[in-house]
């Protein structure tokens, strides 16, 4: 997923399989009903993004899901959690058969989210960030009635602007703290998290969502990182100055989410403290999973009605609860008690 | 300093080197000015304790002390932060070589706090339960004017209960958690901590200390805990249900101590940092030391007066001001900014 340069900071390989699917089929890729597997990770806050926008699009019906165990090997996600450990649509068991489907001998990391061409069963893209654009633009025909437009194209420029500044001291700042392999590294890659959150903190304390005035993909970004702050990255990977339980600002602006259909109902806590704890036993080689944080907190109130705007927008409605097949397990978050 | 059970339970090591310090001697340790060097890590929380009675009892001027740095090799904590890297009372740069003097031979835990005779350069006892103790009853004689009962004869029996339940839940309780080394030993653990906060919390809701009206040894032991809490062992020993700060009772509890003469201006949040962090490699093998938590609540009201009570009891008062060579450096606590 990434390694270090010569001062001891994380560097990220975005060298991901960039299939594009689009409307019109121009490099290959037709959008089409049924075509597709988008593979994820309850765990994983990039391939959180996929299944919050997919689930507020309502896209369930013509790109399916496949679900990796929250754990895996130095090789692979593994579908471990389906009967007889492969993924009832694509027949296999590590996700990396379908990344060598794509191109044979790859030896990048095998990453979630990543979209699979199912008649073929090679992964089309893993380009995180496309694969939810994409969603909200090339897919736009097959969107549910009442789906919020969250890539509107009069703010795409600002989505784009507030996402990379997010992207690079939060998304992936939390990464660098908690990879970074000397004290120079680490604490410059926290107080540049910090700052920026305190910088998210005043923007949000005058407006209820990141750009405009409904749900944008820019706040599914902040969203995916900040509902796992307190259970992993304050902890796990020493990004301390405050639990977001203790940023008043963030934190309503988190829980607004977290209460928002399509947004905690997507978070299974058990699957995020099981693989970070588990899988990176380089900072936690006992593998013991913390018991908390006490979870409750986040069916508190928020008042953040008052700021005005609506989630989804002038006629936008909410989705549906999940697919049976899909929701959460009992247990794993506090919505599925 | 402990070990394992077969079910990967932490068990700590409790045969410690035991003379006893007496006003009539008759152990053939009499208690006297100048004779006894009291040897201390500010890392440490059993050590803490021996700071703090010293501090209150206004000891100074009879019972010297020594501070070892923050971090230690396998073998024992060391006087590195001393010119020269000597203990200049005792002369000596680990401080095994007391042990040794007083066991040749000695092969278990190099501990603090620990009493040595300076005439020997002999440990005389790590017991720090007694040590305290002794302090408080042995050395009365030379308690400074105004100084506090801390073990009071009345409420002995009230302070050994609950300093009982706090030691073997909380004192210990974060460590059992912390160096668990199965899934089941740290859930047992945690819980156990957790069910003795709250039962804390409910006590002190109503009383402003934990025995009697005035402090005592008691609040002394729960003390050292508290103020690592939030530092050190809701991250590194994954005591993370709530934070000290989340808990609203405990944590004025913790203020208001914090705040008094002899407790607070004993505490280095440096040391205590750098220690658990740099020595416990197994725990946290990069050794990266945290950059949080913000300390800045630490010195925030807490409006415990209300409650009743005075810190030294009747005709108490508080301590002098540290002496300057034992004062808290500069930027290790919000005291010491």
């Amino acid at each position: 997923m990434g390694e270090l340069s010569d001062d001891g900071a994380f560097v990220r390989d975005t060298r991901y399989l960039d299939g594009r699917i689009t409307a019109d089929g121009r490099d290959g890729w037709p959008v089409e009903p049924g075509r597709y597997h988008l593979v994820v990770s309850r765990a994983c806050p990039w391939a959180n993004r996929a299944i919050i926008v997919r689930r507020l699009l309502g896209l369930e019906p013509v790109l399916s899901m496949g679900v990796a165990g929250p754990t895996h090997d130095q090789r692979s996600w593994t579908f471990d959690l389906d009967p007889g450990g492969l993924d009832p649509v694509l027949g296999i068991h590590w996700l990396a058969d379908a990344y060598e489907r794509a191109e044979p001998g790859y030896d990048r990391g095998v990453t979630v989210p990543a979209v699979v061409d199912i008649p073929s069963g090679a992964v089309v893209t893993a380009n995180y960030p496309m694969i939810t654009i994409g969603m909200e633009t090339e897919w736009a025909a097959h969107h549910r009635p009442g789906a919020p437009d969250l890539y509107p194209e009069a703010w795409r420029d600002e989505i784009d602007e507030v996402a990379e500044l997010v992207y690079r001291d939060v998304n992936n700042g939390v990464y660098a703290a908690g990879f970074a392999a000397s004290q120079h590294a680490y604490e410059d890659a926290y107080h540049r998290l910090f700052a920026r959150l305190d910088w998210l903190s005043d923007r949000l304390a005058r407006r209820r969502y990141l750009v405009g005035d409904h749900v944008t993909e820019a706040d599914v970004r902040l969203f995916t990182t900040l509902v796992r702050f307190d259970a992993v990255y304050h902890g796990h990977f020493k990004c301390n100055r405050q639990k977001l339980a203790e940023m008043p600002v963030l934190w309503a602006y988190a829980r607004d989410l977290f209460q928002t259909p399509g947004f905690g109902d997507t978070i299974d806590f058990d699957h995020i403290k099981r693989h970070y704890y588990e899988v990176h036993t380089g900072i936690n080689p006992s593998a013991i999973v913390p018991a908390g944080p006490d979870l409750s907190g986040w069916l508190a109130p928020h008042g953040r009605e008052q700021l005005g705007g609506s989630p989804f927008g002038e006629g936008g409605t909410p989705p549906a609860p999940p697919l049976p097949a899909e929701a959460v397990p009992a247990g794993h978050s506090p919505l599925a008690a």
